[in-house]
């Protein structure tokens, strides 16, 4: 029986309560596909400050550096808002962890259940029966990071820069991701004005060609802006370098109109032929004014553990039960309260893991 | 009496059909307001290059160089198509104008009219009664022209720059637009990661302390193409740098559903308590399918002959009469065939705009 290694990395504020709900529908995976999950918890974020003195203890890195992928909660909360913000359980957890594992590609799904499209502020005509687009951004380069940057109260400058070998390697995760979705891949830049952007397009078309079976196409940023807007369903994978990943991949997830229901992941790259290292979480935070009380929505990070099948284990189908499984409770009218609406069934956070994992 | 002089540059397509109307709609507000305008006319775009063999005849740039103001239509269309890029009329004509008369600053409403609020593809709810933001863009530095950019096919790169003097330019112009509307500016940047953005931050907040009867706020870009789409009323003015106002200019205008009734303006520096020189057109193009038809919808040009009015004459009060012109036309049923819909009584060009005029 194949075994694999998950780091579970619940973290802080209603983290435990969530996570609990994805280590349940990961065990019915496990039987249904003959594997089994071997879960390795450690400390992250404010729990770690409080227990080891830094959000992210050595021990917690081995924990991950031993495992196939990590699934990780979320972190934060009033008590640690007072350190300095390079302690604090954001910063000094999930920024360390990305440099640790190379952590270069974010993907972003902003997914519009059919069950739950009254909640996007779009027009029903538009969202029609729901849509899933997938945003993969750049998350290490770019202008971000490009040097040099200053500013000495004069004059501020920074420096938008992508290699081609940066460049290659997030298109490739993008094609491999859109072959594995509906092969439709959107390259957004702005080649029209500049020179980085320029190169984008150049090893994206280039690119293209190794991927024949993937329609590719290319849209300046501003116009991806508006198309979102105008026709979110026309999208299947847009990729994105890290700035304009960052706009729009947050636009596209307030298009959905609910934010508290999307996973994400962090890719490291892969070794040829392998499936990469990656740490999963969902896109919310750690909303501690509910922590504890068993009313938090569970099924954010329930996708993330499915989109840890899918892109770190390759258990593609195992990543489509669990989402027909939520689909089918949100179909038997089965709410918690941040996504309840009239005529619905309010559960708690338990219910909804057990009810999913149910489906599995 | 008071006489302003205005160069009206028709240009191709629909521009010379829609120009007359607001020619109508500017001699009602003469009447009213017992000034006279002297009209000046001049070739531009497609036109230019058939008459005299470039998009921007030297003449031209005279005609707007003697005049208070710049009225443009719109210049391109297929005849000139295939001519070498910096030859065709868009780029042969908008770009020196705007390098010629410094026009630095871009601004561009998002206006949902009341009545063309079925148009968004926003729900009924977030567009209530309408909206009017405007977005006052940083339109010739940043990261668009910013030097050293490059690219060799292995490194691409680009250089976002703002000096302070850019920043409290654009912002002084940004300032004194929310002071002649709602007087509220939400600042658009991205501090926490670029250090121009850092730079643009603290020159706005020093700014805002000449400016206390406007309401100063700040937001992230990436925040800011969410809540464009959650919530676009919160906006009066959005101040952007070059890049971030393409970006989010562009969403708002797709907000609205109606991108064919939107103006802009594109100011130049004024001098010490005189109104900046300014060109103003419709954000829409030339539409040289429908041209010569007498069916455009005339309003996006007749609205920004009311912005030249409030922005380059600083008759505040004939743009109001214009704005409420053309709402009480809307709310007698009247539509041009582009934002027609069952119920509405189709109108063209010519009509519309004697309807506008008179209710002036
Ligand atoms: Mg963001
Ligand atoms: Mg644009």
């Amino acid at each position: 029986m194949k075994t694999y290694t998950i780091a579970v990395l619940p973290g802080d504020g209603i983290g435990p309560e969530v996570m609990a709900e994805a280590e349940k529908v990961l065990a019915k995976i496990a039987g249904k596909y003959d594997l089994s999950f071997n879960f390795t918890p450690a400390d992250v974020g404010g729990i770690a400050i409080d227990r080891h003195g830094k959000a992210l203890p050595e021990d917690t890195v081995e924990t991950c550096r031993k495992a196939d992928a990590v699934l990780f909660g979320s972190v934060g909360g009033p008590k640690w808002e007072t350190l300095p913000p390079e302690e604090q359980p954001e910063r000094g957890a999930l920024l360390p962890l990305r440099k640790i594992f190379g952590l270069f590609a974010n993907l972003r799904p902003a997914i519009v259940f059919p069950q739950l499209k009254e909640a996007s502020p779009l027009k029903a005509g538009i969202i029609g029966e729901g849509f899933d687009v997938m945003v993969v951004r750049e998350l290490t380069g770019g202008i971000y990071f490009g040097q040099p940057k200053g500013n000495d109260g004069v004059k501020g400058f920074d420096t938008m820069v992508y290699t081609a070998d940066e460049i290659e390697r997030i298109g490739r995760l993008a094609f491999e991701t859109a072959r594995r979705r509906n092969s439709r891949l959107v390259s957004i830049d702005k080649a029209n004005v500049l020179s980085t952007m320029v190169l984008w397009r150049q090893v994206i078309t280039k690119l293209g060609a190794e991927y024949p079976d993937v329609s590719l196409s290319h849209m300046y940023v501003d116009n991806a802006a508006m198309q979102l807007v105008r026709n979110p369903r026309q999208f299947d994978v847009m990729l994105c370098g890290n700035m304009f990943g960052d706009i729009l991949s947050d636009e596209a997830s307030m298009i959905t109109g609910s934010l508290g229901m999307l996973p994400s992941a962090s890719l490291a790259e892969a070794s040829e032929g392998e499936l990469p290292f990656g740490l999963y979480e969902p896109s919310g935070g750690s909303a501690p004014d509910i922590a504890g009380q068993g009313i938090a929505n569970p099924i954010a990070q329930i996708l993330s553990a499915g989109m840890l099948l899918k892109y770190s284990l390759g258990l593609d189908k195992a990543y489509d039960d669990i989402y027909a499984a939520i689909e089918g409770v949100l179909d038997e009218g089965y709410r918690t309260a941040d996504i309840m609406s009239p005529g619905m069934k309010q559960i708690g956070t338990g219910e909804m893991g057990d009810r999913i994992a149910g489906k599995i």
